[in-house]
């Protein structure tokens, strides 16, 4: 059955991004360290960010690439450049953001703005069929989570404490929401640990 | 050789306490859950926290309790009634604090205050001789984590998101520290993670 799946490469001090965020710093300072497990594989040939990845961290890398549609936050989505348009393999991308676009998204068909996260995930749920959805984003996170519309967490734990920046998980109501460890997966420089959510 | 080995239960979203910490409320609202996995072990036979536990959980328990010496901050040590002024098999527990005893330790040979994070530290691997030494508490985490006195992390991942309380990880400067990923053992109900602190 198609499921909701957040991936997110976090510290171990529960970091997403850097401090100073902006337009310009999408990622905040240092936030780049982050990223580092997934881009050692990349390569100038746009072989694509799994080309050289292997083991655990390939397979990771595979299993995102083969979602069926993208549910992210506009804080994602438009710092990234909005992927161009196209995250991956034409799949349709939902973002979720109650402004209007900060960018220029006339030429990309795949993308659609939503303003309530029920709407994007059904949307994207929909649109994925058999395929999962990738959802992307603390601000989107905490709104899935908030409103029991994420079915599972892929978090990719990086062994730094960043000290400062944004949390992956904030604003959340004092309710315990409980989780399931499904699979622990130990990467060249990073640990991916996968939950579903209890319900 | 001795190291300083941080033991921690943390939830998913980095607390270690929940919401309304206080005297009569040591782990806070709903803390409890953290110590779930060490305590379904426990029995009333006086057999002691590891008396049930299998397999990795017995296996860090049995860790934690065969080191030399403890340190652990005031607000570990105190709502815990000071362990009876015996943590396990009578090694030497250092408080670090900068007040004096808000709990009666005149009959506790073993317990000393210290004010300052280096000498509890130095003095506690001094004391433990080849063993290593346990450190408890988040404000402890912090202080030496910040000093560059805290050799490794044990982090008792616990799938659960507290939503509020406590961080471990909080008021950490923004450089970066770096950590080398040592083991990862799947417990029951929890995710041991250990990790060496990079120099």
């Amino acid at each position: 059955m198609s499921a909701t799946v957040l991936y997110m490469s976090m510290s171990l001090d529960g970091f997403i991004a850097g401090p100073n965020e902006g337009p310009d710093n999408g990622l905040g300072d240092g936030g780049h360290r982050l990223h580092e497990w997934a881009l050692t594989g990349a390569d100038a040939d746009h072989e694509g960010v799994s080309g050289r990845l292997t083991g655990a961290n390939r397979q990771v890398v595979d299993e995102f690439m083969a979602t069926g549609a993208i549910v992210a936050g506009r804080g994602t989505f438009e710092p990234a450049g909005g992927w161009g348009g196209d995250h991956h393999d034409g799949v349709p991308i939902f973002v979720l953001s109650r402004q209007e676009p900060g960018i220029d998204t006339g030429q990309w068909p795949l993308v659609t703005y939503v303003s309530d996260v029920r709407t994007a995930m059904t949307e994207a749920k929909q649109a994925a069929g058999e395929k999962n959805v990738l959802v992307h984003g603390a601000a989107t996170a905490q709104l899935a989570l908030a409103a029991g519309l994420l079915d599972e967490l892929e978090i990719h734990l990086i062994p730094v404490l960043l000290g400062q920046g944004r949390l992956l998980f904030d604003h959340l109501g004092p309710e315990h929401i409980e989780l399931d460890r499904t699979r622990v997966l130990e990467g060249d420089g990073v640990t991916h640990l996968h939950y579903r959510v209890r319900r």
